[in-house]
């Protein structure tokens, strides 16, 4: 790869990529264009433009923009289609923002004719996969620079001494290493490394970031009634709201019940196992919900192929391939069959956990005169049953009577 | 069909298989063999005894038997091994009990020489499917007799007129019609039907027959490990326990703690929707263990096989088909999984939750050594990664070559 | 079910269809309307005109239909999108048939006012399913008869009487019973029953109806030039043609060199095996030729969702779920991958076999330049396959190591 | 990595592995094994040894070792229980080879206390990640030397200096380059490269190694009997032979009559696309004969499940996982399978085409009673195909129903 001449980073404003953003001056001699999103993860975003300027970046190659209704319109809400969760447990959080700041780094790339992006994603884990191989789907001919492959700061003393050399700032909390390392946006905060390295030992509860510990959560329970159309959330208790305001409405309800906290030990794409405390409270919702308005509103065909295809399509997300034709089709499945997802569910909401106990619909494909212990006024014959039954048993009775015969 | 001699009748005792019973004797004139079994559903079996005694049954023709641990051995615990649950949430509770009773009722036709069996599961449910699709596998040429599709006693009027008609004793309590219908083993209780058969109310509180409902359960977390061998259960905080006495034990604890209460519509493999409410509390507290203990034992590779084979095995147990080739060839696939699924894990229950805290092995793949934040001497070069992104990505970057030619 | 008052029959003209016609007429004493349609099975459907209306229905009752372009347009084109065969080998020639004249039967009823459908098929066979599935999905509220599932008439001798004694003239060549049961369309003729009922004799020539012995087929090969569009096949060696057009000419040109011949023993859904013979000729052709464009233009992550999913496909289309939510998901994800299976592939015909020789695209994604054996200027660093290899080797190394631990 | 001290390499005897060994030597200063294999590629060995001892090899460090049983019993015939094929064409013929000299090459090192292996693969194959991968898999911590990745030998001319300065034998026929490359085993012959580059241009006939040209086969049909055992074939004609031996014939049979050529582009794990030319005639047979007998012996569900697990486990056959957790878990399901799957089947050979034309066995579930046009004798109950259907049904007429509603 040739040296790059113009590099797009994504910048946070804090020390990490303000080291990232000086080496690639220092290492590269290329100019650097700054972008800071707003996924959602609670932080202003006005103090990384003043970062960035100090650090010498000129006004018009500081993008920051707000990017949390396109999040959560064309990133999460499609995802939820799905009910994706990865390996069993994951509601793949951090996964779903990369190919979003991805798709703007090589659209900035092109808007101000850089060659390169590059990120502060170390090598070990996923979030580097799921950068690149976005990046890369999108532009085949972007470079990628990822300088935790690349450089030789290798310790938090020598990351702190180039900081220093290069005048950049450090804030007085940070020349201690933080006990664990955070990543949020709208949907979750992940916490991992450090104090959670071991698997056997119970998370310290100062881990939970956003989400109130069940036992402290409200002694009452509460009840939210959620809306969706064609399998998309849009109103809370009856009142429309955009996919942002209604996910954060969520979170502060997920969060004041202690609703979506997880301990997981995942398989990463790159071969290693690793641990962390995951908290999603309004997502949590939000399935429990999405899968309370399938349950009356999708029948047995559309909802078993979709639960058979949905490990693949989590993995797919939770691997990077977000932006590959295998994930494309799969969506087009999934939303095929979110046609009729209408309709409304309500959760209570109660120290941890949210249920759903109701749930109704225009759409409903649940026909009471059917199932009813009551007579039904001829909607169903029992005695089908017995032809249903006996054509089933069919071949099974085909093998029982060969497996006696060449036993025999 | 030709008129059946001598008939193995699944006998609870209660009244709907009292009458079954005396209708078979008189609708056949047919001798009948009475089959009552103690899966855990927490009943006496004696008065089932004293009961068929009553209404006729030869000594010898009664059978009683306790066969909750061949249940959790033979049926319950396979199935945990797959973290089956159907349609994303259902334990499987009532499904995984049914080809164990047929078993047992084939058998008893084979050693008493009768020449078919009897159930009293409707011609609406799934139950009948799975009675019947089980002791069609295991003996091709049984009849089977489902009189709920077969005779004209399709009200509770008529059902009574004819107890009284054949001097069948009924309990007060049973003159009016119980609020909703309750199916119990020692894996769960199934609550369905009237009072629940509208999806859009909430069940009310006295639906909950074993568990504590979360509100009322102890203002204190309590904390269980359980270790594993081979993905069995074994050990309850390090006590050995037989596969009953385990399950028995998590119930307690998950009884009180208000943990496993489902209210879920669902697909009947009938082809209608259905609403019930689970209970399911030991056995949700053994899935989250044993995915707790699957995290660090299994491989991503055998991990997300069985997670993408987990909903077609569910839907097989669900449909009736335990005793079917690809059940077995499934289960070899999980089992062959399961060799080193051994170790233990700390599950947290509080107020209807049971969640994973920690999880230890000395068959664990977790490797701190190659995760860890801190140096790792040299277990991981970060450099692979380079290399195994750029050629994950090739072909993303030979679509996005390919897509931009032949705008162009 | 409430007796018929006027009924769409599905009619060939022949013997059997029209005894069905009398029957209902005399069974029901109900109003008939025929509907007869080509679909390429290659007879003249005058004759059936003229039969139906000695039999007594009315000019505005008999529907007779030319439906060649729909059938091949609408079901046989995105069926081989998907690349589907049932059971490895079976190209699903009759199955892809019975959507359509159902659907055409409902919709004739729709328009005359009928409130049933009636078939000729068997109570044995896949065809009664596939109706009636269909119809059932496209107005819940039809009538479907399937007189050969009802009626008395169990032998052949009855037949003949019952045709006699209603005036059906009765072609010499059926008095006897035929050697062998003959279905046919555009796609497929697939001959069973009688001589070809026992699996361990191979199928006489005189079977054969629309092929060309291999052994008499020229002894030149023969190439044919097919181009796609999109995933559809749109001209031969460079000729533009209808749909219809097309696969006509593909099965003279596969019918002359003896392609498509398939010997099987197939799993009905109904439970049981039955034995067939199909003639699939230019569907061979075509299925081959999709084969040789997707290769170059599909990528492997598309290519290998498409092998996965293409079973389960295949499975419905046979068992008669065309008309199904799950259809219809799997074939929006089919449909999204097509969008650039566009290109040309070269055929070679001979003596049986149709083999892809050569395959050509703008689409392509095949690269030269990367596969090269030759020195290919930078396009792919083979160092790159080192890091690749060690990361998906990374787990399989835990858990060598993991094993020789907890072994030792 | 630290340097090898004694490697193990792959040596066919050839110029390219000579070289190699000879670099290693030069390269590493490490003491070098040899492993010569005959898997049925169809050359001596002994030429091999003698080449090995003139590069310097001391006798004792040199392994030749005839593993074709081994290789068609335990790798070959274990892959066509599941009737595997790569991409719907390709039979695996490479891919199966590679894992087998894998483990003989890491067994090797662990007997003669060497600490690294090396093969020939270049850095752009599938064959590279195959070996690696296997090795890893059965030792986590040999070091694994791959030249092609790491040296400056980059083009033929440099690769016939370092040949000629040290002294290694140049055949006269491979100073100019050979038109393709060719890989040849008991279960296939592939070849790739040069002259079949591009995809567009039909393989020359010269490319042809032991199969003959369809064209140039014999006019007349040959038949073949094979016999099959729990999923393995056993006998031919009803002489029963070993694993290799059974092979052997049938490549002969199938070589005579042109059967087993294909020309294919396929999706490299490595992320590009390739085109080959394969020849696997005996394998084509064997295919063909266990999709025949499996027709007969295995029932639609065990047959579907395998069908729909068959694109999985092709893929990981030929991206180099056999000693995979997942691998296993799928041959577990495959093997439970193949229980009954013993009999025997007719194969017709003609003119490049192997078709099935009769199957029987004493494990049958074929049943004329039930399929056959002739009275049944209350074998099977037509009417019970109408409640089967209405059943079936039911869900189709909800979903119509509703959306009849929601449109209204």
């Amino acid at each position: 790869m040739s040296a790059p001449k113009k590099v797009v980073l994504a910048y946070s404003g804090g020390l990490d990529t303000s080291i990232i953003l000086k080496w690639l001056q220092t290492e590269y001699g290329c100019e650097v264009v700054t972008f800071t999103a707003d996924l959602g993860q609670g932080e202003e975003l006005e103090p990384a433009r003043k970062k960035a300027e100090m650090l010498g970046i000129k006004p018009e190659n500081i993008y920051i923009e707000d990017l949390r209704e396109e999040f959560v319109r064309d990133f999460v809400f499609p995802m939820f289609r799905a009910n994706a969760v990865y390996e069993g447990l994951y509601l793949l959080g951090t996964s779903i923002a990369r190919p979003l700041i991805s798709k703007r780094l090589v659209e900035i790339a092109h808007e101000t004719g850089a060659d390169a992006i590059a990120h502060g994603a170390t090598g070990k884990g996923n979030d580097q996969v799921r950068f690149e191989l976005s990046a890369y789907a999108l532009d085949p001919h972007i470079k990628v620079i990822a300088p935790w492959r690349e450089w030789d700061l290798t310790s938090r003393t020598k990351l702190l001494e180039f900081a220093e050399a290069h005048q950049i700032p450090i804030a007085r909390d940070k020349r201690g290493e933080a006990p664990f390392s955070v990543d949020a946006n709208l949907l979750h905060t992940s916490s991992e490394g450090k104090v959670l390295e071991n698997p056997a030992e119970e998370a310290p509860d100062y881990v939970l970031q956003r989400t109130t510990r069940p036992e402290d959560a409200p002694d009452t329970p509460e009840y939210v009634e959620i809306t969706f159309e064609r399998g998309d959330a849009v109103a809370i208790d009856g009142e429309r709201m955009s996919p942002a305001t209604l996910l954060t409405r969520l979170n502060e309800l997920g969060g004041k019940h202690g609703v979506g906290i997880l301990d997981l030990v995942e398989n990463r794409f790159v071969g290693m196992k690793s641990r962390g405390v995951y908290e999603t409270p309004g997502g949590t919702i939000l399935l429990e919900a999405h899968r309370g308005i399938e349950q009356i509103t999708l029948d047995a065909g559309a909802g078993h192929l979709k639960d058979s295809l949905m490990p693949r399509y989590a993995e797919l997300i939770y691997n990077g391939f977000w932006f590959s034709p295998e994930r494309e089709m799969l969506q087009a499945a999934i939303d095929k069959s979110q046609e009729h997802v209408t309709g409304t569910v309500r959760v209570k909401l109660y120290k941890g956990s949210a249920r759903t106990v109701a749930r109704w619909s225009d759409h409903s494909l649940y026909s009471e005169k059917h199932v009813t212990f009551e007579e039904d006024a001829g909607a169903y014959d029992q005695k089908d049953a017995a032809g249903f039954i006996r054509l089933n048993a069919l071949r099974l009775k085909l093998i029982a009577a060969r497996n006696a015969r060449v036993k025999g």
